[in-house]
C-alpha cells in the first residue's frame, strides 16, 4: 500500500503569492498603476474582522495598495449601495470584496449585484456566474480556482478524467463543475439527494468533498489513485480527551484523510490544503481584474 | 421485452400551446396586456424565414401580439442594435427574439448581450444563463425547458434520478444539465471527451443526448427502463434506396430510435418529440417576461 502525495496548499499559496507579487511589479512597470482590492466590512462579526486583517495583510504583502472601508452594524442597506458605487467608479479600485456574512437588515444578493462584475473579485456576481455557465473568461469564485490549481498542479491536464464533485453550493460546488467541465473533464455533481454516491466515488479520478460534514467521505469509497480534493472546514472536538474535556476543538475536512490517504494517489489535507488557496486567488483575481480594467480604458 | 412509451412531443406541445392561450386569455382580463413577442430577422436566410413564420404564427394562434422586424442582410451591426434598443424601452414588447445565425460581419454575443435580460425569451443572455447556474428565477433556453417538461410528464419527482446529458453545448447541454441539477437530480455531463460513455450511460435513469450525430446512442448502453430524450436533429440520406438516389433525405436523432424504444420505458422520438416542444417553450417563456415585467412596474 503506497500513501498518497500530500498536496500542500500553503506551500503552493505561499509559491503563487511571490508570483502575484511578481505580477504586480511588472504590471507597475508597465501600466503605471498599482492594483486595488477594497475591503468592505460592515459590523464587528469577530470571525469577520480576522478573515479581513488577513486579506488586508496578503494584499499588501504581494505589493498592491489594500482600501479598507468599516461600516457600522447599524448602516442601512442604502449607505452600503452608495459605498459599493463610489468603488465601481474609483479608478483606484480594481476588485471590490464585501466581507459575508452582513448584518440581517441588508439584503445579500441585492449587495452583490451592485458591484460593478468587472470588480467583482469573489466571482459571486449574477453575471459572472453566467459568463462561467457560458465560458467566455470570468472572475471565478476563490476556493474552485484554487481547487483546479492544485488539480493541475497534481495531474497536468484534466481532459477525459471523470471527476466528481460532492455539494452544489453555488460559491464552490456550482462553479468547480463548470471549471472541470472548462477543463474537459467528465462531470458529475452528486448531492444530499444522490442514491449511489459510494459506487460514483469509485468510478472518479478526481473527487472534490464540499459537503460541510466531518469525515464524510471513506476511504473504501475512493478508487485506488484517485486525487482528492477537500474542501471542508469542519469544527469538532479535539481528540484528546482532556482537551475535549476543556472544549477544546479541531478543524478536519469531508474527508476521512488518514484512511483516505492510503488510497488515494494525491489528497489534499484540512488544514492546510484548499483553505491557504483562497485568498492567494483573491489576489489573483484583483491583479486579473486590474489587467482587465486597464486595457480596457 | 416491452416496448417503450413514446413521448409524443407534438401533442404534449399542442396541449402547451392550448394551457398558454388560456394564460394569455387570463392575463389580458387581469392586466389589460396582450403579451407581445418582437421576432428579428436579419437577410434572407431561407430555413431561418420559415423558423420565423411559424413562431409568428404560433404566437398570434395563442393569442398574443406577434411583432415582424425585417433587417437587410447588409444592415450594421449598430442598426441592429439600435433596434434592440428601441425594443428594450417598447413597452408594448414583453418578449424579444434575435433569429440564429446572423451575418457574419455582425458580433453575434455583441448582440444578445443587449437584449434587455428580462425580454430575453430564447434565453441566451449571460444574466439568464448566470441566473440558471445560481438558482435565482430566469428566462430558460427553450429546448432544455422543453425537455425538463417531457420528462417531469413521464416521470413525475426527478428527485435522486441518476441524469446522463450527452453533450455541453452552451444552448442545450449546460442549462439542460443546470435544470436536472435544480430538479435534485445527480446529474453527469459527458462529451467528446468523455472515456467511458457507454458505462455512464448504463447507470443512468435519465439519458438526454444532444451531441449531433446520427444514431449515435445505441440501445445496448441503456440501462433497462431508462427514460431517453434525444435533442438529435440530423438530416442523413433517404432510406429508401430510390429516394435516395434522388437526393431526398429524412431527420433523424442521436439515439438508435427503433432498437432503444426495446430497452428504455420512455423514448422522444425524433421527429415529433422535443423539436415541438422549443416554440411551444418560446411562447411560455414570453408569457412569463410579460407577467414579470407588468408585475414589476
Amino acid at each position: 500500500m503506497t500513501e498518497a502525495i500530500i498536496i500542500d496548499g500553503k506551500e503552493f499559496s505561499s509559491n503563487l503569492r511571490n508570483k502575484i507579487a511578481e505580477d504586480v511589479k511588472t504590471f507597475k512597470k508597465e501600466r503605471n498603476v498599482v492594483p486595488g482590492l477594497a475591503v468592505v466590512l460592515v459590523g464587528e462579526d469577530p470571525a469577520s474582522r480576522i478573515y479581513v486583517r488577513k486579506k488586508e495583510e496578503m494584499t499588501t504583502a504581494v505589493g498592491m495598495n489594500s482600501l479598507s472601508y468599516r461600516l457600522d452594524a447599524n448602516a442601512s442597506q442604502q449607505e452600503l449601495l452608495d459605498l459599493i458605487e463610489t468603488l465601481n467608479h474609483d479608478p483606484a479600485v480594481h476588485g471590490i470584496l464585501v466581507q459575508l456574512p452582513l448584518p440581517k437588515h441588508i439584503d445579500t444578493p441585492t449587495i452583490l449585484e451592485a458591484i460593478d462584475p468587472d470588480k467583482d473579485v469573489d466571482g459571486f456576481h449574477v453575471v459572472n456566474a453566467g459568463r462561467l455557465a457560458i465560458g467566455t473568461p470570468s472572475l471565478v469564485p476563490c476556493t474552485p480556482a484554487g481547487c483546479m490549481m492544485l488539480l493541475e498542479h497534481s495531474l497536468g491536464s484534466l481532459k477525459g478524467k471523470n471527476a466528481l464533485v460532492i455539494g452544489r453550493s453555488t460559491i464552490v460546488g456550482r462553479p468547480m463543475a463548470q471549471l472541470l467541465l472548462a477543463a474537459d473533464c467528465t462531470v458529475t455533481v452528486a448531492h444530499r439527494h444522490t442514491k449511489n454516491l459510494e459506487e460514483l466515488c469509485r468510478q472518479a479520478d478526481i473527487v472534490v468533498a464540499a459537503v460541510g460534514i466531518p469525515h464524510f467521505v471513506k476511504a473504501s469509497w475512493l478508487k485506488p489513485g484517485a486525487v482528492v480534493i477537500d474542501v471542508g472546514i469542519n469544527r469538532v472536538p479535539a481528540e484528546d480527551e482532556a482537551a475535549k474535556a476543556a472544549g477544546k476543538t479541531r478543524i478536519v475536512g469531508d474527508v476521512d484523510f488518514v484512511e483516505a490517504a492510503k488510497v488515494a494517489s494525491a489528497i489534499t489535507p484540512v488544514p492546510g490544503g484548499v483553505g491557504p488557496m483562497t485568498i492567494a486567488c483573491l489576489l489573483n483575481n484583483t491583479v486579473q481584474a486590474a489587467r482587465n480594467l486597464t486595457s480596457a480604458s
